[in-house]
């Protein structure tokens, strides 16, 4: 037998070494753009990081100081697989203010949304399977599947989300080929990266379209309780609220608490989270219990309830400092969409531009966004970017826009 | 096309809704136990958690009482895949006490050992793909990789560990077939659920076995630091401290400090260390980041240092009851090994007893044990049972022990 793989560096042996699933990996665009935005002079319309001021320090420094003064040991040991006693609770209690009536069987926490979706797409997702995909869509998920080695084809979106229309082609092509779609991957509510929002109206046909096709709706929900105004919420409604509708559901405390304390929830059929749960136990055991115990604290005793109009005034601020300085900056050519919640725009460059290659004159005037192509399963999205308003405050924001605006500019010279 | 699977809750038709993986995924029967033992008049000596006395619950506190005062709002943001920056040099730090000189391309943190061993999976193991596993080995590396759909082949252990003639003879056996074998998981030192410790000779040659035959070694290390005896410790060096090794290392704070601050870590060539980092980044992102800065600031100050050496005086302890009212009690005909240090025996019952039909009778005199065939992956082990003394306090082991006897001598009769 041959020397081992394993010393000896030259590049096809090593690749040898690892798995199928393996060699399809390949760095985030995004997480590859964090060296250009750790640069403080660098106002960062890239990443999808929430605001500092979204988080209430506050609160949590006071839920630790309880925790200093009365640790139930209990939260160093192993804990339960499905999570928190009490979290899962308070969580039953978020999904149904959200619509859906949920059984304790019905729900599982992960360590975060990312965690979620790759334990599902563990237990539903072969290699070869076919996944629908939002064009554009979140590029975590994009990731998530194709380690999988999944199949993905795309469904374009218009300002009211994924085109119903466009899904029944894509269905009724694949359909005569004898090729059958496992699963439909959505984000509903301000979408990432488009911003946009599916009107309930197409809620209601895709539900009907899955039902009747026979396909799952991972349905994720990150945003959801981001909306501007108050009059948005009832518009909201996940799809997973339609009764009888296939769905899994995944929603997270990354946006409206804080990301580092790696929560997600898992909404979705028994059977569904029963096979999630096997898949974690061999795969994480459980998740962090002192974070599970904070967000437990922090939503039992109204803090979150509390802290939501704020962190939606807080982002609206935001998104109409970007919005504002736009439109009073960019050429004429350049359009964009104004979500009405959430984190993120998506902006289309004007013929003969090309995002990617902008960013680096971009970057020259100290600011950053993420071009348009990893989002898209289809290989469009090159003149394409996406612009997110979470992170910095409005009048960075406004800069950023401005900058934005001049490099388009030039460019377009 | 026909109706939903996800609709329809007649078993084949759920069945086909899951992969592949997750057909074959079953549930642990460890974690099955946990009804059992979690009735407090049950003395368990099934799970392999840790003491709540090792626990230091007060420097914890501590811990939490400055972050209440002083909380690093970053903290609260996302992380690094590849893990806290302070944390990550104290764990280079230690590895290099281990006898391990790495650098930090050779270092990512993850959420737990078992999350280690699943990222070390995806990135490593193909379905089909041949691991050898020593036997009786871990539940939780054995669920790991048949979820992976991966074909487990048994290499047998004696009182010093795996046998070296035993896996070259299974290596030979399969290089005459035509066969390759990807990797060789072992856990040298007080293996679970042997108790046994390899040998330095057997280290050496399973190095030298590995080189030449061209297979990984998956070390699994998170008893090392729990030797009962000084003496020992330089018996203990990991396989990876042996240069030139074709070895990935992961190991834990979970049975040194608390297994709910969910934090372990995992070494290798740059190479494998950036694949895990990929698949981390895709099914993770980053792991909790309260959980890690409290490790650090435990190591940084020398907490871990100082908790080890009453540690390992806690089990010794907590193994000395246990072994010595084995002896006082057991009948003839009852073998098990004594381990020097971790948390685990292994026992063999007399010719005609099977543990799992003895588990009921056990129970009924309010003590729990793991039977023996999960362990292994040969089909073995009905007729051996492992026993933990980790979890309870020495007074209750020695009363387990003494009613674990009583079965065994009841059903003797």
């Amino acid at each position: 037998m041959s020397a081992p793989p394993f010393l000896n560096w030259e590049e096809g042996e090593v690749e040898e070494l690892f798995s199928r699933d393996a060699r399809v990996m390949a760095p985030s665009a995004i997480r590859a753009l964090s060296k250009v935005t750790a640069d403080p002079a660098i106002i960062s319309l890239a990443g999808g990081h929430p605001s500092a001021d979204s988080f209430p320090a506050e609160e949590i420094k006071r839920i630790l100081a309880e925790l200093s003064r009365d640790l139930d040991v209990g939260l160093l040991q192993y804990g339960a697989t499905a999570g928190h006693e009490g979290l899962r609770r308070e969580i039953l209690g978020i999904l149904l203010e959200r619509g859906i009536k949920a059984g304790g069987e019905e729900l599982i926490l992960c360590s975060g949304s990312q965690r979620g979706l790759d334990l599902l797409g563990r237990v539903l997702l072969d290699p070869g399977d076919i996944a629908l995909m939002e064009v554009p869509s979140y590029p975590g998920a994009i990731a998530c599947f194709r380690n999988l080695r999944v199949e993905m084809m795309g469904v374009p979106q218009d300002g009211e989300g994924l085109v119903v229309e466009r899904l029944e082609e894509v269905l009724g092509s694949l359909r005569s080929q004898g090729r059958r779609v496992k699963l439909l991957y959505t984000i509903p509510n301000f979408q990432n990266p488009s911003g946009a929002t599916l009107s309930p109206q197409r809620r209601a046909a895709v539900a009907e379209l899955a039902r009747r096709e026979g396909f799952l709706i991972l349905e994720d929900d990150p945003y959801g309780e981001l909306y501007f105004e108050d009059g948005e919420r009832e518009k909201l409604r996940p799809i997973a609220s339609i009764s009888g509708s296939p769905v899994v559901y995944i929603s997270t405390f990354s946006k409206i608490l804080a990301p580092g304390l790696r929560t997600a929830f898992v909404w979705g059929p028994p059977t569904v989270i029963s096979k999630v749960e096997l898949a974690a136990q061999a795969s994480d055991l459980c998740s962090s219990m002192l974070d599970q115990r904070i967000i437990y604290e922090y939503c039992r005793t109204g803090g979150l309830r509390r802290a939501l109009p704020r962190i939606r005034t807080l982002y609206r601020e935001h998104g109409e400092a970007l919005l504002g300085a736009l439109e009073e900056s960019m050429p004429k050519g350049v359009e964009w969409n104004r979500p009405r919640g959430g984190f993120f725009l998506w902006m289309r460059l004007p013929a003969g531009l090309e995002a990617e290659e902008m960013l680096q004159a971009a970057v020259a005037r100290k600011v950053a966004y993420v071009p348009g192509r990893p989002f898209c399963v289809d290989g469009s999205g090159a003149n394409a970017l996406r612009l997110s308003f979470s992170k910095e405050p409005p009048e960075r924001l406004r800069q950023g826009a401005h900058a934005l605006a001049e490099t388009v500019r030039e460019q377009m010279r």
